[in-house]
């Protein structure tokens, strides 16, 4: 094979990073500013990132202004009031009690948008989609290199996209993909935090896993 | 800092790997049946990506039956002609002698769904997109992972899904986020196939980021 040949070990480390990644919020925050250095490189994941036809359709604004972020934080409230009332009995009262974002804590809030080409891209054609989640693919990204930064990241999508969109002067042809809170944190939990808090039970492999078509046994 | 601390090697791994992973074509596959523990890394990098309230609302179907893959290769055919009527001149020839898939050549492949909940989900009730972005995120782990496994993935976009929904007998609620294609190659290139035959050109870091706000000379 020509290449660079990974080892099992250096597989290994990768497992390790992902399983050891955690959604942050902003009662785990520090404050302190994130090196230079390091946001490059957390950027510099993002363009490594795949994109259909090699379109590269993502744009990242780098919000470290207080009252843009207080803006933000002004949407999420907003929408986080009419999401409580989704949930009823004991869901509501922990609802209420979790601690969803760090839009202020954070000292970095990266907002991630998708810019159409505008022209054909090629493997756009039958399913749009593929250029978000070219996008998608750049967060994840950016997500895992943080991780292997000791840097917390958190993703806040009780937003209004329109409303951020406004706030960061965005032309209207952009789509808000993610807005993302970042900084170096006093604790990576060991689970996901809704996990541990029993909000939604871990699936099993057997149960999201089928085999040449879908059966049935397996829907539920 | 509780919990696990990488260190600057750890980290350069990462990029490394992100920088060598490649969306690999037919031209490029080896038919050689993948390892099912490989297989079982690859699927487990993809559960421990992060969901939208851990809502994990992802399926996955692995795709080896030969009749079934040349249905999905059928609806390549049938898109991607479609798809080829989109450029013209120079463009138009190139495209014709790109392979852009690999589903016959590659010994596995995997359809992945998303699958609403039914229910309020926490963190889904402003931007319902975000459910099948918890989906992309799943497949740019597998994405990572296979490739330092030394296993190159494509992702195949040119497809109709209501078309892939009924060769492999799926229920009309699942979404098809994307169909990757997964074996071993006999080369990962050094550059995106279609940076190194100039079909798009690399972005640089100053065209997409901007600094608390859009900035219109950036915009370009």
């Amino acid at each position: 094979m020509k290449g660079r040949r990974f080892n099992a070990q250096e597989a290994s480390l990768l497992q390790e990073i992902m399983l050891q990644r955690r959604d942050v919020r902003g009662n785990r925050f520090h404050s302190d500013p994130l090196p230079d250095r390091a946001v490059q490189q957390i950027l510099d994941a993002a363009l490594s990132a795949p994109s259909v036809g090699f379109s590269q359709p993502w744009e990242f604004i780098l919000v470290r202004d207080r009252l843009r972020r207080q803006a933000v934080h002004d949407s999420f409230t907003a929408e986080n009031s009419k999401a409580a009332d989704q949930f009823s009995g004991a869901k509501s009262l922990l609802y209420q009690r979790l601690k969803l974002e760090g839009i202020i804590e954070s000292p970095l809030n990266i907002a991630v948008f998708y810019r159409p080409s505008g022209l054909p891209v090629l493997g756009q054609s039958s399913m749009d989609e593929v250029g978000r989640y070219s996008v998608v693919c750049a967060i994840q990204n950016m997500w895992l290199m943080a991780r292997s930064l000791n840097i917390g990241m958190g993703w806040v999508s009780i937003l209004d996209p329109g409303e951020v969109k406004r706030i960061l002067e965005v032309p209207p042809d952009r789509d808000l993909v993610g807005y993302l809170c970042l900084g170096y944190v006093d604790e990576f939990y060991d689970e996901p935090e809704l996990e541990r808090l029993q909000w939604e039970r871990r699936k099993s492999m057997q149960s999201v896993v089928h085999y040449d078509s879908f059966s049935q046994q397996d829907a539920e």
